[in-house]
């Protein structure tokens, strides 16, 4: 079969399927959905006139991300981005270091290593999780690097490899007990991209809490949003401390003075965000309740459609079903395109993966190990209409 | 007369002054006011479920702060120092450069410089607009620069020193006018911080259009409040156009490709938040008439105590009055942090000026002019409560 040839039989199968679970009228890739207290927390904040960087509900909304994740503390920051440039900070990133992050991840990973003036250094993924494939980094690093006063070191470049940044893709949990041991055995911070994983969990544990530091985005496609939001989540008290005093100007507590002992970060939450942060946060059991039903029509939906493949969670792992993910075999990644296209003018939203990092322009030099698993998953994933609405009610 | 003994006296008739016009209950320095549109506004976005990094109010917002200041472009961005950063980016501010700011100003600036991986050079600020001091500073860019291939570069470092970024203290506009011809003669890229100074003018001209770009607020704190937010103010489209592209991650528009051509930022304002400033900017004429009042009701409180002056707008300007600010004579000076006291204890909030950049830690080896009258104002400076609420009634 020729992949290049367009494919009318596949594009229209998969119309089919997609409507099959979500209806014949047009749909987001991902919608928020605005069904609790949304109304009420933004009026009371209104109302208290404490809609900026001080106010009940960025506490509040720390301490129930805590509580939720399991998480010791959590830091709110205005974006996912200026919640991993603040880790990434704290775990001692320096200029010309290097910080392993995956090729396959949304672009503000590799922008919060720049703003470090480090280099990403870009890794595998593997296609079981969709995340680093944690196996093949192993094998790559021992040939690479060295130790070298207790340091990673890339034989190659002399530059220090400071820290890890694997990423639960789509939501789905990636190999993070494995990369825990990789990071003790080669010396590397773990900061953990949860920005997409908010709920899911590997063997119970929450995504986000196995590193040293997790970050979580609250971005308006995400299962629950802020408008715009991030947070830092931390098991260290201390790293929590200086996480806030970073991200609100370090700004030294005084009853009057403006002393700041760092170059600081204007990066806080303001609680008109967090105000609808604490009413998403309430609905998000709910949330991914649906979105995991949204997964199970998929998944019967899907059953009919040949060259297709659902993700489904990995084992020992639960995910939040952030975006319903489509792998098409290699036989049909010729098509993606004419896919995408079709799907899009028939009214259902749905959007290929990121360009990997390394293809992008200001990445094109970084250093990177054989990258041919994401370069494959590229040709081959679509997301298709994930809203949790849409597995609310019965199938249409 | 000791400078260091209390003057109970001096304390008890700033109390007495600052009383006589907002009346006996406790006041902060500045409330935020939420009398217009802000809730249909607020409700509106949460109905259409635009929260987040898209939607109309973003791009009414950007329209409406460029129709009223006269602007040709604005760009909204999540906070102040987010603009600054991004300005001074496009004005092409590089890692080693030298960026001359005000040591009297909020710590942001200087950051912005750190960002850019340059280096904030300090100047000294004159007492009648608490602004850069231009004609000292001329004398001394005279004596420490001189230009090589059109560039002005500082004598003693060898640094090229590429912007000139003044700011327009508590809302009074500083000599821009001057510091245009300055920045002309001196080869100089002029970003003008207006972060304080929405609706203030000089010669009937907005502040923060005279720079090659100028940067806003609307922080909760300020005349007008998105929660947090901040804006670029254009006459140059093409700078606008990148300032867009750079503050939305960089990404290339297309259907659904996501690809980035720079290291972008994650730095756009929510539509939420938007939603609040479109409502806010319907009032602004209001509050700034209602600050007018204010400071007339001040003007002649303040004519009865002795060693203090009532910051009065420069001639030629108009002042947003957003801060309402008292300077002490060099003799009272030593009072300052009795008087700052005195005034909390009495539930009066008032506060002193920023501590100057230069006594920050991060910033004690930067390089600087002489900053005598900046270290004469910060000592003798104290700001009492400014909201548009205390001069919208008939005085209490």
């Amino acid at each position: 079969m020729n992949a290049a040839t367009p494919q009318p039989n596949l594009a229209d199968d998969i119309i089919a399927a997609i409507r099959s679970v979500v209806g014949p009228r047009p749909v987001a890739l991902h919608e928020p959905r605005f069904g609790g207290n949304e109304w009420a927390y933004l009026k009371e904040c209104l109302d208290s006139t404490f809609v900026s960087s001080v106010g009940k509900f960025v506490d509040r909304f720390e301490a129930e991300l805590a509580a939720y994740t399991g998480a010791r503390h959590a830091v709110a920051v205005m974006n996912g981005t200026a919640a991993l440039h603040v880790a990434m900070q704290l775990a001692g990133v320096q200029p010309d270091d290097e910080v392993l992050i995956p090729a396959l991840t949304f672009v503000a990973t590799a922008c919060a290593v720049r703003y470090c003036g480090a280099l990403p250094h870009f890794v595998d993924s593997e296609e079981r999780t969709l995340g680093l494939d944690i196996d093949a980094l192993r094998d790559y690093l021992q040939g690479a690097t060295e130790l070298r006063a207790g340091k990673c070191v890339n034989r190659s470049s002399g530059r220090i490899i400071r820290a890890l940044v694997p990423m639960h893709v789509f939501g789905h949990p990636m190999n993070i007990e494995a990369a825990l041991d990789l990071a003790r055995d080669f010396h590397l911070m773990l900061i953990e991209d949860a920005a997409e994983s908010l709920g899911s969990t590997v063997h119970g544990r929450h995504t986000g809490t196995f590193g040293v530091m997790g970050t979580l985005s609250f971005n308006g496609n995400k299962t629950v949003t802020t408008g715009g939001g991030g947070a830092i989540l931390f098991d260290d008290t201390e790293l929590a401390r200086r996480a806030k005093h970073l991200t609100t100007t370090a700004k030294v507590p005084h009853r009057w003075e403006y002393r700041h002992d760092a170059v600081g970060y204007n990066y806080r939450m303001p609680n008109l965000n967090a105000a609808l942060g604490c009413a998403q946060l309430e609905q998000l059991d709910g949330f991914i309740a649906a979105k995991r039903r949204l997964f199970e029509r998929y998944r019967t939906a899907f059953t009919r459609v040949p060259q297709v493949r659902l993700m489904t969670e990995p084992s020992g792992s639960r995910s939040n079903y952030w975006l319903q993910t489509l792998l098409l075999d290699e036989s049909a990644a010729g098509q993606r395109d004419w896919i995408l296209a079709a799907t899009n003018d028939a009214g259902l939203m749905t959007r290929p993966l990121w360009t990997l990092m390394h293809l992008l322009e200001p990445y094109r030099d970084c250093p990177r190990m054989d990258l041919s698993a994401a370069e494959s998953l590229a040709r081959r994933i679509i997301n298709i209409p994930s809203s949790s609405q849409l597995g609310s009610t019965s199938a249409n």
